[in-house]
């Protein structure tokens, strides 16, 4: 192995920089040359590579986004699309690929795999939603950008004794959801792993109201509903005036938290060293505590459950 | 004069607390009681008032939001509402009452001073929309704040190539707006004050991606539309296609920056002192680096005219 | 068991607050009574206990510090300590205690246990220094803290071409210097685990300089030596001038990450509930991602290992 | 005038490179050449320069420390030093110089200016020391940091019934240590501009202690002796232990604040604009809320004056 190469692909993530900086730097201590692709798949289609040196690293690792940019590519998608990216790594002499991104993106590395081609796995999203992996790049950096911003929330929601609705990303699943409702000791957690009731949700907002609590925080994860739809309904069938804020895009920005730098650091060095020593289409997790490299498969074959005991403590801890 | 009250009225804003805390511990200090009348107008009407102490007051001067909580009350604003509390400031002995809000707030607190009640007003308000002082109480926090955010947004607009939406506070005006995009390096800032075509926009947009500009922030005031609607337009005149994110009431809360939390003891200190001094229907404002004490009706009698070299800036520096 | 009690000792950590709220709340939730002791066992001793009620830790979740203060005791620590102890908590009608704090607390907590006294015991320490849980409450929002200040010093390292030292803490264990090591791509790390040479350090320091390096950082672990110290030492042995910055106690203070707060919460509930289930004489760990509860004494009887990949990666990243 | 250059000198501020910025697009929108001088005044002795594009100093305007580099210059300070940068100046054909830095580099500047070259100098020092400006660059953001710090210490301090000194920097002013000293509500604050006696700060101590304060927080200014020398004595005079923190070089790094970021927008746009409109040897400051432009001299013929009434405030306050 002589060249390898490293593309972002789907939505960036905090931690982005610290990987392609631990992929960069980890495959020239051992001795290979680096090319990054620029805008995902769509850039490797197009030949977007540049070559990625000490230098052109160095300082990124606290940076928020990704110096190699992202974007999704419908030509990849197509059937030919992937004997075209084929191509075009032969073309630039590449022996395997890092993919940093999210299930669909390692998908797409999968195809690669499936024709033959050397590819690796590392998990970066703010969604924390794959199998595989019990933290993906970015979660707990966006955990703490969240929790921030409700904090400011909480101080408004009590001095004007008020109900709000915070909506949070997760895609269909409520991992970011449940930790900064714990986190943030949140009345009330609504995620798409655990159905729920409106007329349930008004019946504990009536009795919390019954013991004195002035003011509620329910942290909503995007994939149950929309904050307008939620205040809609808690309208209609409670009459509750709930005020809303939707976070968005600012949960996927920002420097990497401690935890998600290193965490980044530890996989990318992974993913290259685990290259070298032979393994292929593989994805990098981190399993209670450890480095480990299950088959890139695992992120969309099994499917990882949400905490229960902490659905539970929502409950215990706000009373 | 022996005994004073504070309340705190309108939306919350960062270094209410300082202001509170100031009032009160420059009140005991001159050897005066302090009353603290919870939810603004509306605790005062209810006798909803507390002795505030040099303790009760300890710890809170970094704190977000207000101890005494703020509220908007219907009452007060009838004919009736002010010899009503007039009549509660008596049956607590109070000698002057200190309102800390926005200019609604001041509004209410004049009714008082017209039919004799002596009182003072303490700007606090994120939007920085009075007249009478170059800085109101939480201005200053609430623009790092959103700079933050545009911060993190531009992370993830720069790693997408994308088109940024960012709407933020103030109601009526454009300060909030115009100091966070040129701290923020934003490529474009509507405000109220300044009246924009959205062809125009779109045409500023199409000659920056000639350059080679692959992408853009707006930062847009409220006050102009939402963000929702200058999608819409964007999309509809120019085919532009806009992530928008609204900020919202995170805005409000947090710990005060440095310059709130001094701005608002400052302030504090200098509404009781001068209510001793034997001022009355004042506010305390902060103008060319020192402290005022204005007439009240300067906050609704003057406008503050949006600074029409930062406007050029925009242009200037976002090339 | 109808009333429990709670305390902090030892050094304070983010996220204590957390856990009182944690086990207060599980306790009432569960129908019990709960005490929380001032000082730790000094006010234990004095019997300075007040009742914690659901109110009394609302809002605490993110405070820094905590609420029920610490302090070391000496008198706890004489041998007739132990049995003033046991009087004043049967004085009290206590049936279990709850001690929040690192491994000097837990082995005052087992002379309780070892007389018979059913307790419990929650790791708070920013050192992260203690056998039977992979961490302790507050590590992770000091390396976020540590992160922060190291970043900030990056600015002036590389706008002024100049080595810098960071000093942090750990007491004897060089887990947050490692951790913050990585995390901030600093260069060099020097723990007590890993024994060096100071010729060796100027070895290193010379031949990055040669290969272009103009600016570098060294994270020292407080175990190793003083940043004071270690200046010298490189001034005599290689002529380097060092800038040195002891981070101190700020990297105790601050409001908890979202993972110490979802931490902390975790296990203060766990503790209460396993005390309820009968179990005694145990401390709450997080291993391998789940909750469990060893016996105390695992807290010094085992020795929590150096990640050695971790180690390698400094070396392998910073190059 | 064709084209212009500029460099950054002395120590290091949040915002310099906002300044940057600033400059040199505010030159390329009014149809001038760029050139950065790397290193100061030492750089440009060296033939340093790199041309200043738009894109050069895109994404920089949030970013801690200044993409210049800064250093200290001993051979430019020699008589004939000037004369040689004097030569390079003409060599690289420019016409106008702008120095961001302290008063040290002002009178560097001073001196190519008493010689014919044009100059201007814009304010960049967290000391906030330089007449002829309310505001330099980066005093805010500096303030804000130390906050941040003290507030975490805070947390400490009241857990465990401290005293605490806070050294902050400052170089001979007493500006950061008064505003952060107000902002966190410090009870006792030391500033070279008003001298103390420790047998009086014992004294207050003894009362504050008589009044039930279990923990109190003392703001150093650097300028009047070392954190280290205070303790000694508050030991040695009155038998009191303190822990110490010096906050050091993080005071000099991190993104600059909103405040600070508009500040070196405006001041770097003023500088431009006025060297076109052919002013010669003047400085940039900040009076007043506007933009003026004394000579350059003004920043050590006057003598910025500390705020008396703040330093009442400290008193007042903190009872």
């Amino acid at each position: 192995m002589k060249r390898i190469a490293v593309l972002t692909s789907g939505g960036d993530s905090p931690g982005m920089n610290a990987a392609i900086r631990a992929v960069t730097r980890t495959a020239i201590y051992r001795g290979l040359d680096v090319i990054g692709f620029r805008r995902g798949y769509e850039g490797l289609l197009d030949g977007d590579g540049i070559p990625l040196t000490k230098s052109s690293v160095g300082g990124i690792i606290l940076r928020g986004g990704t110096i190699l940019r992202t974007a999704r590519s419908e030509r990849f998608r197509r059937p030919e699309g992937v004997n075209e990216a084929y191509a075009r790594l032969k073309e630039y002499d590449i022996d395997a690929l890092v993919v940093i991104g999210g299930d669909g993106s390692f998908r797409g590395a999968w195809r690669l795999h499936e024709i033959g081609f050397p590819v690796a796995g590392i998990p970066g999203t703010i969604d924390n939603d794959i199998a595989g992996t019990d933290y993906t790049i970015g979660f707990d950096t966006a955990c703490n950008t969240a929790l921030e911003a409700v904090q400011k929330l909480r101080d408004t929601a009590s001095s004007h004794d008020r109900l709000f609705i915070v909506e949070v990303m997760g895609r269909s699943a409520g991992f970011l959801a449940l930790e900064v409702g714990v986190a943030s000791g949140a009345e009330y957690v609504l995620v798409p792993e655990v159905p729920f009731k409106i007329e349930d949700l008004c019946e504990k907002l009536r009795y919390a109201r019954q013991r004195g609590k002035t003011h509620s925080m329910i942290i909503l994860a995007e994939g149950v509903m929309s904050a307008g739809e939620l205040a809609s309904q808690l309208k209609d069938t409670g009459g509750y005036e709930a005020r809303i804020t939707v976070l968005g895009h600012i949960q996927r920005g920002g420097a990497p938290s401690s935890f998600d730098a290193v965490l980044a650091s530890r996989m990318g060095a992974a993913a290259v060293n685990s290259l070298i020593e032979g393994q292929r289409g593989f994805m990098v997790g981190y399993v209670n505590g450890k480095i480990v490299t299950p088959p890139m498969s695992t992120a969309w074959e099994e499917k990882r459950p949400l905490n229960a005991e902490m659905m539970e403590l929502v409950d215990c801890l706000s009373i």
